[in-house]
């Protein structure tokens, strides 16, 4: 236990224990660190902040506030970073090329995960897509799921200037770097991890920080019941 | 069971039996029928409702989109129609004068849960308000209580048009009248039921209805994510 | 408004007008009533019961109470409803005969939902499924889907004595009866009630009743802060 | 952004900008998440756990199956950890001694959060406890409520061996000396934090990370829908 203060471990290592059963090396609990960095912050707008602070504009205490908001975390909403992974990984593992990819899934009618920005654009990427990819080509041992994921995007963004590779095709396939490169996981496991969805997990609890930050706010502004305008719903809906 | 057909018993009864561990007479149920279905509609603006949508603009299933609309129910949203009845009661059991219970509100600085509403007036009253004292009237052996709640309102009403006994005060008051009139529950048990907040289940039960059916819309016409605007946040915040 | 008692509405017409959009006739409302009489009871074992009673002993209020008890509801409890109904109306509509859509689904790998029981067997069958079988028989213009049931269990009846019509294959396989017959929704309109998976609705609205009760139950008992016996997981995982 | 990486910033100092609205000294938001890393863990015995188990174990998804677990905390379960920041605080502001604070809290049949242990004793104490106050008095600028905490942990020790200062009471009065000794609180501000009570935040967070945790286990076991034995309802309540 003392250990934890004199070794200077982090969140990420009590999560490597808790989630994954093993004392994953730092690197590894320090790149989850990071997306939880990364992920924490969002404006007052997306849909979790919005039902959190509606919820503690409502006078409901802290738990029923955060809660609220995150029921809304699911397949539109922070559900990209699971697929990304899971797509690029089994697009990779069968050896597909990125036009092979790209192609079958437009075939399926399904966008690919973790590919396409409202804003960023070819020449002006992500800083943190960056500061991931830094991160990982320093200290992971093997980034072939991550290089893979670069060479759909120099695809993609040929066909559209776009469709840049995004914060969750980036946190998805380094995740995929960090299970098999830390050779810590037998190939059943990788499968079942994916499969199961850890990385919704990251997500959830990088935006529970925002979220428990909104209804902290709220409360400090000591903000009246909520009501939604009437005639936004006339004109909308 | 098969006497809760033959016999025309209603969704009152069965709570009756699991609420109440007691079989009700059929003019109490029925009351508690009538709240539900008045207390079961709200426009789409309302707390509650602006979360369900949300969450059900997210993607996510009916009992997400359920729970994170309920969560905002409490101290601001449904939470005067228990308070009416706890003030309600200690007021005329202890045999105060109108004049002496409100004025003694107003100097705890406690607004008087049940009266005052945006709208109605003394000469425009709430239509399920006359619709549940008419009932009371006629099926209640005795309606002590509402009948204090009206003479509140008429010492309300000298003070000012809008100070009108609104539905949560006609609900808790006659709820009152159902606990004392039905002779089926001791003092200690009646002083119980409106501590815990018995109230406060009716009216959770009646807006699941309604925020279930504003699910139901949110899927049926396949909106997508929701995002609040960015302007609303800089303006109102 | 006042039509609602003289006219002895119930909560399954203000069901019909805030879930469906217009006024189902009366046998129909009748019908959803007394499938949330059915649905609303349950021992305290459920899961649904045992979150509320855990949440409810950990002092929390009824919102947090209930929802966290509601949160259970989902493929395994409560879903069968939602799942009958489906693969009843697609075997029905495709003309399969009882044989082939029951060899089908085995050969899926899937079990058909709304057949088998844990202690039923078809001469001993649940009182439940008669009152509604009855009650349908008496008042729904057409009951064919439910015809369908009963000999899809005939069949599954002859190979073993527990596959008999459970109460989710009675309540699903007249739903589908109710919607068709009432001669109210055009095929598309059911198609996606069916699909939206409104039955879910209803069991989320009728177990809720019970679990309030779960909730007023603690309280009024004072139970203090649950805590799972440690044996048990010892031995149970 | 790329600070976050380069500086080694932690989980910390994302809570200290998105909570507190400022960037806290390394060695506070250090302290915020040695805090996260000692309340993570917990068996799967308490209301929060098992909730959550039993939800996962229904099929219902991560957010679910967390928010589930999450709703139990509160009051009972959590809620000390806030209430021993408050009384000590209270207490140490007035100036009352250690005697005059917890025989006053007797007369008034509240006992002293943060003290008291179910196994732990005088000469046998929680080791994370010793962890933190050991962190405190070497990167804290003061300790004072913490001392005051030993003060009333030394008089209630003298009447039995078990009123020991936990690890509520330890972070308790640890998070008062964060806040007064940062010098980066206003007086009022500092009233504000411990009133809506910020801790609640910091173990709901750090609750999360085992919730999550358990959630992973029951899908990777592919644990069945749990069910409640019918003996210990029959027995316990």
């Amino acid at each position: 236990m003392s250990s934890i203060v004199e070794q200077g471990y982090g969140v990420g290592d009590v999560i490597s224990l808790l989630w994954f059963k093993r004392s994953l090396p730092r690197y590894c609990t320090h790149f989850m660190e990071i997306c939880i960095m990364l992920c924490a912050d969002h404006g007052p707008c997306v849909s979790g902040a919005h039902n959190t602070i509606v919820t503690a504009r409502a006078g409901k205490d802290l738990v029923s506030s955060l809660v609220s908001g995150l029921l809304t975390i699911g397949p539109r909403f922070g559900g990209a970073i699971d697929d990304a992974s899971r797509y690029f990984k089994d697009a990779y593992d069968k050896g597909l090329t990125p036009y092979e990819f790209v192609e079958g899934m437009k075939k399926k009618g399904i966008r690919v995960p973790g590919i396409g920005h409202r804003i960023k654009r070819g020449d002006n990427r992500d800083k943190r897509v960056e500061l991931l990819q830094r991160f990982a080509r320093t200290h992971f041992p093997s980034v072939k799921y991550m290089e893979y994921a670069v060479l759909v995007e120099t695809y993609t963004l040929s066909k559209a200037n776009n469709l840049v590779l995004n914060i969750d095709g980036a946190i998805g396939s380094l995740f995929l770097d960090l299970l098999a490169g830390s050779r810590m996981f037998t190939k059943p496991e990788i499968d079942e991890i994916v499969g199961i969805g850890y990385l919704n997990g990251l997500f959830v609890l990088a935006r529970s920080i925002g979220l428990i930050g909104h209804t902290f706010d709220q409360k400090r502004l000591k903000q009246p019941l909520y009501r939604h305008p009437w005639e936004d719903v006339l004109y909308t809906k």
